[in-house]
């Protein structure tokens, strides 16, 4: 797609760290890193986010993502990490063509979690029910 | 598997928010959301993380997502989420049972993404080239 940032780097018009190709998928890492080795996944077509990219191709996503994996956390000496996948503007999703970040992680990085909180039974009683009824 | 949390809230031992469920997979509401809607989607057979996990059942878990997102996001009015896999302790696993979040985001929530660090073209091709010979 015109215009699309990560579109021109499956073409090759605009460089990246590449660390794995395949007729479908690229992974190269991310420019701006929350830790060394954040790795990009993305579809080389182009499709605006996870919700819309076919089934089949996410699959092959999340593989390419639990094949590459040893790889990335290897390189940085790593044993754990964060995948992150952002659907939509308020979840911050800035380039809008798929992608899956994977995310290193170290003692003490200074990153931190979602912090979740309390809610009452009955209003996850009345959420759950109104996904139930539209799925 | 024997005292694990989310083995038992698959074999219906323990109660929970449930939204989804089919021959592989289970999903229900977070008790601990990071927003209204938050889900966990699971598999029923227990593997300790998204990096154990056999790649047909992974596939599974991220269409299961996918199909489910619509009437998540609808339950709670929401248009953006975050999907989060957390693998390994340093990267704030705390249940060994693959899961995988998905976060609805609503303007000005509170959350914050990830930040990310500018990091030297150098230090990048360094790290992309470890990957890449491990692959």
């Amino acid at each position: 797609m015109k215009d699309c940032i990560f579109c021109k780097i499956a073409s090759g018009v605009l460089p990246a760290h590449k660390v794995y190709e395949d007729e479908d998928i690229l992974a190269f890492l991310d420019i701006h890193p929350i830790n060394p080795g954040h790795t990009l996944v993305i579809p080389k077509e182009h499709y605006k986010d996870l919700a819309e990219t076919p089934p089949e191709l996410a699959s092959k996503l999340i593989q390419v993502v639990q094949k590459i994996k040893p790889a990335v956390l290897g390189a940085v000496d790593a044993d754990s990490f964060n995948l992150g996948v952002n659907v939509g503007e308020k979840a911050g999703q800035v380039v809008f063509h798929t992608h899956f970040h994977i995310m290193p992680r170290f003692e003490d990085d200074g990153h931190q979690l979602w912090g979740g909180k309390e809610m009452d039974q009955e209003e996850l009683d009345k959420i759950a029910d109104k996904i139930k009824n539209s799925i």
